[in-house]
């Protein structure tokens, strides 16, 4: 495959979440990136880890639904890259249909948005078909090319793209919902700017009683926050697993630093992710 | 709605694994029950919620794929059931299609098994369309219907009612792959017979450091053995987490009792799914 020089691999089609992250670090950190679109965050995450592109954005974990879990999985088993930042991405679902004064029949959207607005399909489309897309963009192509009664549920750039009308907006279960995103690349740097977080995943021997609490005493003893931890299969069997641990603060800091070197100590294996800053933005507001 | 007596709910239709689950336990465990198709997991808990049907069985983790995560949800947010069994179901995902000579050009299976067999699927079908559906049932449906070329991942029942040949078998990426299966009612026994496993959700005050650890330290220090932990969103807010906890033994054993009161005392709230049973099941040697 050939090198894409200065390339930022995004979740595509265009009018996705991840797009709408893409242009933003474009804009906002005058990347005068190139932006290519993948179709699976699998892809993208391998053409980094293939040295295909510089770099790839892709969702890691939403308010509502929780974790992206191919995300999860490929940076656990399957490649080694490191975190370079992460987006925290405050995304408004809009339900919207090619001709405004359609009975809706049919609402299709990606897994995770139908998932986000559950209650509100529930309470106001209850018994209406619901189509799964392997894309919100790809919902409103649907959409705008479809029989009337077709809505898609996705941004407010997709309705644009493919000409749709808004009918509703704000449909998410919760108004708080976000979903993170990390910057990976290939090159592990020692330190980056700002750095407030680190990331981390081990294996840990869960046959015996305590081994999960003796890891955490770890970050616990040093004062260490832990802000998350999620538990993934370890795909060696049932009832192993393998878990990702989130803390404040980076490794040049000497509390978080020792603490990963007692977890590598208590783990089968640790990988860690990298310690990165953090960015808080609202789609609507972004410029 | 009508109150369906003595009625067993799962997610259809039939052919998927629920529906083999369901045809599991009415043979072996004698339950006579009528067995009802739901169209979602959501809706069939709901309806044992309601009243409507006594007891449903639904998917709650697979050892590849992790968490069904609308099963966890439902269960914390939701209802107030109990689990009165749970099955550990081995299943064999098969490659089928109408026309054993064809090329494939399209593959088709719900995302939890097209996501099982994601390795499997990038070595031999490289670049080939991938279609989500609803169900493995409703993939095998729509290939016996469709053009040539495609194809359904799914079980050997749902080949078998809807005219398939099996291409290829075993395609799942681990050879263990399991699904764990609950068994809901609403009716709370104080015991159930031969129950060895506990699950409980709660909510804990994250903004702490140490506070997972606390909680933990509650089932170690008794040397209550934890089998499983997982965290979803509490939908509250980015950041903030309920825990899954699943432990070895029944709560009439005065340790996991005494563990979970002191939990409670620790947590915001705190949830017990139960005691119950669990069966180890191979959809291939079942009878």
């Amino acid at each position: 495959m050939l090198k894409q020089q200065n390339t930022l691999g995004f979740l595509g089609p265009k009018g996705t979440h991840s797009e709408a992250v893409a242009l933003y670090l474009n804009y906002k950190q005058a990347g005068d990136w190139n932006l290519f679109a993948y179709d699976t965050i699998y892809e993208a995450i391998q053409a980094v880890a293939d040295g295909v592109i510089e770099r790839c954005v892709v969702p890691v974990e939403n308010s509502i639904e929780g974790s992206i879990n191919i995300t999860l999985d490929t940076l656990a088993h399957e490649v080694d890259l490191q975190v370079e930042q992460e987006i925290v991405w405050t995304v408004h679902n809009q339900l919207m249909t090619k001709y405004p004064k359609d009975v809706i029949t049919t609402i299709l959207s990606h897994p995770q948005p139908l998932a986000q607005c559950r209650e509100y399909l529930k309470k106001n489309y209850a018994g209406i078909e619901i189509r799964q897309t392997a894309s919100t963009a790809k919902a409103a192509e649907i959409v705008a090319s479809g029989p009337p009664g077709y809505a898609a549920i996705g941004t407010q750039r997709a309705g644009e793209l493919y000409g749709l009308t808004t009918m509703d907006t704000e449909i998410q279960d919760t108004l708080t919902n976000c979903t993170r995103f990390f910057v990976l690349t290939k090159i592990k740097k020692a330190v980056i700017a700002g750095a407030n977080k680190t990331s981390l995943v081990c294996q840990i021997d869960g046959k015996k009683a305590g081994s999960l609490c003796a890891v955490l005493s770890e970050f616990a003893k040093r004062d260490v926050n832990m802000t998350r931890i999620e538990s993934r299969p370890a795909r060696t069997g049932l009832g192993e697993y393998i878990f990702f641990f989130e803390v404040d603060g980076s490794t040049q800091e000497q509390n978080v630093n020792a603490a990963i070197l007692a977890i590598q100590q208590k783990s089968l294996w640790l990988k860690n992710l990298g310690s990165f800053p953090v960015t808080y933005v609202d789609e609507n507001i972004k410029k």
